[in-house]
């Protein structure tokens, strides 16, 4: 999508010196600075994604995918390729794309050697991540259907297209309602503890000129009980076989409430999203972070600096669940790039 | 309650150089320092309400009854104090204790005049102050019949004793269940956008020796499905005669889970609180606060400073509502100082 007036993808690859390197949009300096980044290990690419540089579910699917090719380039070793598998696997545990990414080139350069082997694992990175936002911007032609002129739409973390390689998820189909001309309000989660919602869906929301406004998380389900929100779209990190699905901590909450308020609740994700080894949601690892990230706030100083503040008592300690898992009972329906399904009829789209 | 070994009130009445002064707990400087704060006038108490040096229902209220009787010394006019009442009632929209404080010391001093006057405006505004401080000790002890050993409990904001003038309501039946030898855990919900739980919250629980955690208020939801939360108590800035609850944006999310997750869910309020007058719910005027409260953070930097930091776009908007409505139906009951009702039998308590 377009800032300052330029196209960027999240991640891509790019050539310095003769070397293939990765680069991405620093995501955990916006909305504040924008700066890309550039990797010219696999090493380098599992940090950015563990310290969330590069976050979302199909931005580290790209970045996975991405940092495996480098971790070829850089080995001819079968074990040392398992070990960089591993580590980038590590790096964080809920979102299936990652594996997907890292899985895809895998499997290619399996059988192959030198100069093909290499060729093919950057061919098949560029292909996951073309692929990631294909998918998306099929979602936000099929999700746009679902839009009708005038709504008020409210939507938790960032699954747009800084989550992805291009495009986003639950946003998209905000993005292809705009071009329809359709006029669009987004109420914005600010989507605690890290605040993706109000620093990069807001963002994203602003550069696209969408009219929204930044809410407390505490805000939504009032305001659905006061009649002001027509729908609720979100992203997701790993959907199970069962249509239970995983997606920011906070998510569950707005899906509760909108069943109360009989408002449709749906959920925007590529078919490489869905886990279908996956039985139900109660087998979903969910991460637990750093309580650090409850205790600190961190932006933007009034002098021009990015630091963190404290915002509750030395020594009190924090619990960080980073996810939550949405039964399927409160989804109204999925949207993928192959169509809307209710989250029960998933094994249709396979 | 105790701070650094010292019993203190949240606001309260003192002498210096033989004139009356109200001293407060400056709460928005907690938990970071701890500062006490003079005031002459019934405008400088005005001004400490509106700006939240203190708040929560019950300690404005007492702020409320002390101001007015600052006011009562400042003048003789019948018209002055007139519109010192409606400068005080013009702080905060949202909570009956304020008004029903106010209202106390203007009905006491009708047709006294000089000496008499004064005297009697003092004294009943030491009456507000221990009326309320009494009050919330009841419901501790009402309150904490409900809570067995081992419980794990949830509460949203702060209804503790900085929200009072000692004691508090939602967090007075753990303060006398703890007396009682019961074990208690408490998850804190931060509490967004001024953070009131792990600011207030969690140092109260810290210096009465309750193990507590501070959760991302997108968490609750998610430990209740996980069946790690046994009780909710919240607190009320007021309750209509229906039984339906205004109380800090977000205890309606809180409501709703609990009743989804089969979780009683109790609100805390000195009978002060309820508003007869009210007869839903949607009679409650609901505050609407500045854009910068959702669009900044307030802490403490490393270096030692309070300070705000922008988590948020340039030129981004919020809406920054500071209270919901809980309907009746969510409600397990109310614990005020004449026992423990069903919200739709309000009306026996008077």
């Amino acid at each position: 999508m377009i800032v300052n007036g330029k196209h960027h993808r999240t991640v891509w690859l790019d050539e310095e010196n003769s070397q293939k390197v990765v680069k991405m949009i620093n995501q955990s300096l916006l909305p504040h600075l924008f700066e890309i980044v550039t990797y010219k290990t696999y090493q380098e690419v599992a940090n950015s994604i563990k310290t969330m540089v590069t976050r979302g579910a199909g931005a580290i699917g790209g970045a996975g995918a991405f940092g495996m090719a480098l971790g070829v380039a850089q080995t001819n070793s079968e074990r040392e390729l398992r070990q960089a598998a591993e580590i980038m696997r590590n790096t964080r545990p809920t979102a299936q794309n990652l594996f997907y990414g890292i899985d895809c080139v895998l499997n290619k350069v399996t059988d192959l050697s030198g100069e093909a082997r290499m060729t093919a694992a950057f061919e098949e990175a560029q292909r996951v991540a073309d692929e990631d936002s294909d998918n998306c911007k099929k979602i936000g032609e099929h999700g746009s259907e679902l839009i009708r002129d005038g709504m008020n739409i409210s939507t938790h973390c960032n699954a747009g297209w800084l989550a992805f390689v291009d495009w986003g998820t639950a946003l998209s189909p905000i993005y292809v309602a705009k071009r329809q001309g359709k006029k669009v309000f987004v109420y914005v989660d600010e989507t605690g503890p890290r605040n993706q919602g109000a620093r990069l869906t807001a963002w994203e929301l602003m550069n696209e000129q969408i009219p929204c406004k930044i809410i407390d998380d505490n805000a939504t389900g009032f305001l659905m009980q006061r009649g002001e929100i027509d729908m609720v779209i979100v992203g997701s990190d790993r959907i199970a076989a069962n249509g239970d699905v995983a997606n920011k901590i906070g998510t569950y909450e707005k899906a509760v409430l909108a069943k109360e308020n009989g408002i449709p609740f749906y959920v925007a994700a590529p078919t490489t999203t869905v886990d279908m080894n996956c039985p139900t949601g109660k087998d979903i690892p969910i991460e637990e972070r750093n309580q650090d990230e409850v205790l600190y706030k961190w932006g933007w100083s009034d002098d021009g600096r990015f630091i963190r503040i404290r915002t509750s008592p030395e020594n009190a300690e924090a619990l960080n669940l980073a996810f939550d898992v949405t039964p399927a009972k409160y989804v109204t329906g999925i949207i993928t790039e192959r169509g809307i399904v209710k989250p029960t009829e998933l094994a249709n789209l396979f």
